[in-house]
C-alpha cells in the first residue's frame, strides 16, 4: 500500500498516521520529497482499510499495489483450477457449454428441452426454479418443483444441473443439485456467499451488473475463504449507457480474470445482449477472447417462454449454434 | 403496452400474437399502417411479459404505457405517505435526519455519538451492526452486540435505531430495531424483500449502485404487495465513470422519485461521495431539490473508524451541518 | 508521480526506468521494499507520459500525485475567479442566469424571450445559433442570421449575449458576441480549444457527456494555456444507465469543481434533466450546491420549439422560477 | 412513431397536436383508448423532432418505430459496403489490418514499423501525426512533417495510409493520405463531418467514447449525407465504471452494427483495453464476432513512445498476432 501525505516524517499529523499503521504490525517505510512524503506500507495489506487510512488529516491519496483477494489470485496458485462435475471437466483446457431454460415451465418442456441440449453436445442442463424477477408481479419460479423436474431430466438423460439459489433458506432443496448459481443481483449478496463457502459443490458465480471485476473476484473470496474452492466464474453484461442491448458484453473481463485468477471463467451471452439473434456471435467471440464456456439460453418454443423469450434460441438454433462453438473451440485449442 | 408489428391484422403471425394476448384476457386495438401495424393493449398489463411478446416473430418492439408498479405509484396514491416511528413524522412535509456512525464500534463509541447526534437535532439514530463489505477480510460488523449497543444508545437518548439487515436469518434479532435498512447490495434481493413485506415496521429501502428508479419502486412495490406499506426509499448515488467521487449522486432521482411515488425520499450524502468534505455541500442541495430527509455518516473520531472514515463528519462537522439544515429547510418550506 | 516496480534499485529494468526519467530532468526517489520498490519522481510531471512510463517492463502501477492542470488548479491561484462582462460578474460571490431559447427562431421570438428574461432578472441572453444535433436531418440553426437575431436583442434589452461555436471558421461572426460556448460534444475538441485561447472574450465551456471532472479541467486549461483565463465551468450532466431523465446531472461535481479550481462553475438543469418539471428542482439543488450561476432554458411558445421543446419553461415558469432562485441565493449567502 | 396522448380524439388538447403534425404532411392514425389514445404518425418521421412533440401537453411518451438514418440503413442498401482503396478491399467478405504507431515520432520510426507491419500481412500503415491529448503540455503530435513521413513510408512499401484530422483547417494537408480518421472525441464534430461528406475519400469514423451505436450511424449519416458514401466505422470502447481496462470494448456494436448497416466495421483492440498484453484476446475475439477488420498499434519500441506506449505491441508481438488473425479469419469463413 502506497499513501502519499502532506508533510514530511517530523510532521505531528505523519508521524501520528505511521505510529497508527504501525500498531498494526505493518513496516511503513518513509520516503520524503520537497514538499511530499510518500509511505510505503509492507506487510499483508488485505485487511488495511483504505477508508480509515483516508481519514488522517495528512493524507492526500492512498493506493493498493497488491490485489486484496488472495485464494482466488493467480499469484497465489498458477495452474489453472479445473472443477469437476459428474465426469465433466470445466477449466484448464476443458470446455463447457450449459444450456437450457431460463425458466423451468413444466415437466415436458424441461425434458424436451434436456433431450436437444444433450444432443447438440452440452454439457450441463441448466434452468430457472426460482427466478429473480424486477416486478413481484411477474411470474416467480415453479421453485422445489421446478428442482424436480430438472433432476428427472437429469435422470433421463445424464447431464448434470445447474440452478440458480435465491435464498440461504431454499439450500435444502438444493441436494442434489450440481452446481449452484449465485445470480447477478446476488453477487454481493454476502450473507449468502458465506453460507456457499460451507458448501460441499461448485458454485457458477455471476458478475454483477455493476460490479468491477475485483468485486467479482472478492465475492469468490468469500466462498473460498469458507472453504468451498470451487467457483466457476460467469461475465454476463454490465450496464452501460447502450441500450440496444440489454446489457453491454464486457468480453476484456474474460482474458483479464484469466490473467488475474486461477478459477475457470464462462459466458452467458444470452443474457447479456437479451436478444437471441446476437447469441451466436457473442458466443464464438466469447470462446476467441479465451472463455471456458458458455451460458445459453434456449427454449423449445421461445414465444411461450414465461420470461426472457426474446433471449432464447429455439432447438435447431441452438443446434447450428453448438456445431459452430465446438468447431472453433477446437481450432482455437491448434492456435495455441 | 404498445406493440408495433410487421404486416396488418390479416397476417398470420400478427394474429396469432393478438389471440395469445386476448387469451390472457386483455383487450387488443389494431390501428392498421402502410407497412406496420401498431396494437394497443387494454388492460392491467403489470402482469404481462414484455420479454415473451418480444419473442412473437411478428414483433418490432414493444413499449409499456403504465408504470409497472402500483402500490408505489402516486397515481393510485395521491397525498404523500408519512412515516412514523417513536413520535417522528417522516414525509408529507416532515423532515428527518438519521445519523451516527457507519459501523457500531463499542458501547462508549455509540454512546457518545448517539448523545451529539441528539443534540445537534436529529431525529434518529443510525449505526451498522452487520456491514457489508467487499472484501471477507475486512471487519464485517459487531453483529448481535452491535445491535445491543444501538438499543442501549436508544435508551439513553429516546432516539429511534436504523441498523440494516443482511440476513432473512437475523430477523429475530431486529425485534426491537425501529427502521430495518435494506442495503444498495441487497435491493434485488427479492427473497428479503418478501420476507420484510411480512414485517410490521418501516423498511429504509437504499437505492442499488446500477438500479434504475423504476427498479428501486419495482422493490419497493415488493415489500408493499406482501402487506407492508411504509417503505422510505434511499438515494445513494449511482455507478458511473466519474471516480473522483465514489458514486455519482442522482440528485434528479429526488424530483423524480416526489412525482412517481408517494412514499418518503430521503438522500445519502456520505455514502454517494465518499468524502467528508462534500457532504455538507450534498446535503443542502438535497433539501433544495425537495428531499425529506437525510443519511449522514458521523463518527466521534473519525480516523479510528473501522470502516468508511473517509466519509465521516466529526461531532464538531455534524454540528455545524445540522444548523444550516435546519435553517435551510425552514426556508425552503417558506419558498412553495 | 508514485511508480511501483518489481525488483530493487540494482535489478537492470528499474535501472533502466530510474536513468530514463533521470534524463528528462526529474529527481527520482528509491525506497526499497521487500518485493517491489516504489518511486517517487519530483519535479513538474505535468508534462511526463504515464503512458510511456507503463511500457517498461518493471513497472507494475503508476500514479500522478500532482493534478496535471495549472493554471486552472486553485492551488495555484487561490482567490475565485470573476469573469466580468458588459458590468455582470460571474464567480467570486457573484452569480449569473444566462437563458434563453435553445435554437434562435425568428427575430420575434427572441426579442419576446429577450423582454421576460430581463424582466425575470436574468443578466445574460443565452441562444443557439449554430445547433449541433445527432441528426443531419433535424434543424442546424439559423446560423448568421441568429446572431443577428441575438445582438438585435441585446440592443434592444442591454443583456450581453451568450451562444455555442461549432467551427473555428465561423469565429469571425462571433465578433460582437459576449461568452462564446463551447459545447459538450466539442469539450475535446482540441482544435477549436486552441483558437479559443487566442481569442479576447470569455468562453463557456460545457462538459462532455462521458467526461471527467479532470478532463473538463484540462480542456479549461488548454484555453488558458494559450492566454485566455476567462473560462466559465458548466457541468449539464453525463451519461449513465439512467433514462429516466436525458443526462444524470453530477450534483457533486460542482463542489468538486469549487475546491480544485477558482473558475467559476454553473449548472444547466435543461439539458441535463430534459424535463422541464425538473428544472426548479435542479436549479435549486445548484444552487444549495454552491453553483456562480444558471444556464436555463426559456422559450415564449415551448410547443413550437424546433428542439428541445421539452425542456424549456414558458414565460410563467421562468418568472416563478427566477423568482425562487433570487431569493435562494440571497438566503444561501446569508448561511455562510 | 408512436405517441401516446392522455384524453381521445375529441379532447382538444389532443386535437391541437394532431393538427400540428397534419400541418407538416404526416398522416395520424388515431387509436382510442379507454383512458390513454395512441397516435400513429406514417412517413418520413426522420425529420420529425421527438423533442417539440414532447412538449404537447397531452402527450405522455413518445417513440420512433424507424431508424433515424437513411443511407447508413441496412434496409435500404442490402448488400454489404466494399470500400476499396489501393486495390485492397474492405467489408463484404474482405478483411483488412490497419496498423502502426500511434504517433509518428521520426522518419526512422515510421519507416522501420512500417516494413515490419507489411512483412506481418496488414494492408494499411496507420500513425498519428496530430494527436488528440487530454492535456495541453502532452506531446501534440509532428502535424505536417508526421504526415510527410507517412508519405515516405508509403512509398517505401506500398501501404495506403490512414491518419487523423483533427481541424477542417488542416484538411489540404490530407490530399494524399488514402483514409481520413476521425477520432472518438470529434465522433460529433458535426462541422467537420459536414466538410468530409464533401471529401472523395474514405473515412475511418471512430465511435465516441459515450456514443450509442444510433449516434454512430448517424454521424456516419451526416458524411453520407453530404455525398461521401465510403465510411467505415470503428468500435473502440466505450466509457464505463470498469477501470481495469481503459475503456469497455462494446464487443455486441460489432453485430449489432453489422445487422443495422451496410457499412464495413472495424474493431480497435488496442485503445479499447490500453493494455498490449489484452490486444491478442480482443483482436481474435472482434474476428469471431465478424469485425471487417483491425486496427492494431504497434511499435519499434514501445517503451520509447511518445504516447500511449502501454497498448502497443512491439515487432514480435505483432508478428505472432498477425499469423494468429489471418488464421482465424480463414477458418471463421470456413464457418459460414
Amino acid at each position: 500500500m502506497v499513501i502519499v501525505v502532506k508533510g514530511n516524517r517530523q510532521d505531528k499529523r505523519v508521524n501520528e498516521l505511521i505510529r497508527w499503521i504501525e500498531a498494526k504490525d505493518f513496516t511503513v517505510q518513509v520516503n520524503e520529497g520537497v514538499q511530499k512524503t510518500i509511505l510505503g506500507v509492507v506487510g499483508d495489506t488485505a485487511a488495511l482499510d483504505i477508508d480509515a487510512i483516508s481519514t488522517f488529516p495528512a493524507v492526500e491519496t492512498v493506493k493498493r499495489i497488491q490485489e486484496p483477494y488472495k485464494k482466488a489470485n493467480r499469484q497465489m496458485h498458477e495452474e489453472d483450477t479445473v472443477v469437476e462435475v459428474g465426469g465433466r471437466k470445466i477449466g484448464g483446457g476443458h470446455f463447457q457449454v450449459m444450456a437450457g431454460p431460463c425458466s423451468v415451465e413444466s415437466k415436458e418442456q424441461v425434458a424436451a428441452i434436456a433431450d436437444y441440449v444433450k444432443r447438440g453436445g452440452a454439457g450441463f442442463l441448466r434452468g430457472g426454479a426460482f427466478k429473480p424477477r424486477s416486478s413481484p408481479y411477474a411470474f416467480q419460479g415453479l421453485k422445489a418443483e421446478g428442482i424436480e423436474y430438472l433432476l428427472e431430466a437429469k435422470k433421463r438423460t445424464g447431464l448434470p444441473i445447474v440452478t440458480e439459489l435465491m435464498s440461504v433458506s431454499d439450500l435444502p432443496l438444493f441436494d442434489k443439485v450440481d452446481i449452484i448459481q449465485v445470480g447477478a443481483r446476488n453477487m454481493q449478496n454476502f450473507a449468502m456467499l458465506k453460507e456457499l463457502g460451507k458448501v460441499k459443490k461448485p458454485v457458477l458465480l455471476k458478475r454483477g451488473m455493476s460490479s468491477t471485476v475485483e468485486e467479482l473476484l472478492l465475492s469468490a473470496e468469500y466462498i473460498m475463504s469458507g472453504g468451498n474452492d470451487e467457483v466457476i466464474l460467469c461475465e454476463r453484461g454490465i450496464r452501460t449507457f447502450e441500450n440496444y442491448t440489454r446489457s453491454t458484453l464486457d468480453i476484456s473481463a474474460v482474458p483479464v480474470l484469466k490473467k488475474l485468477t486461477h478459477l475457470p471463467v464462462i459466458v452467458d451471452p444470452s443474457h447479456a445482449s437479451g436478444r437471441a439473434e446476437l447469441v451466436e456471435s457473442l458466443a464464438l467471440s466469447a470462446i476467441a477472447a479465451g472463455a471456458d464456456g458458455l451460458l445459453i439460453e434456449t427454449h423449445n418454443n421461445p414465444r411461450c417462454a414465461l420470461c426472457d423469450g426474446a433471449q432464447s434460441l429455439d432447438e435447431q438454433g441452438f443446434a447450428r449454434l453448438m456445431e459452430k462453438v465446438n468447431k472453433l473451440w477446437a481450432f482455437m485449442k491448434s492456435l495455441k
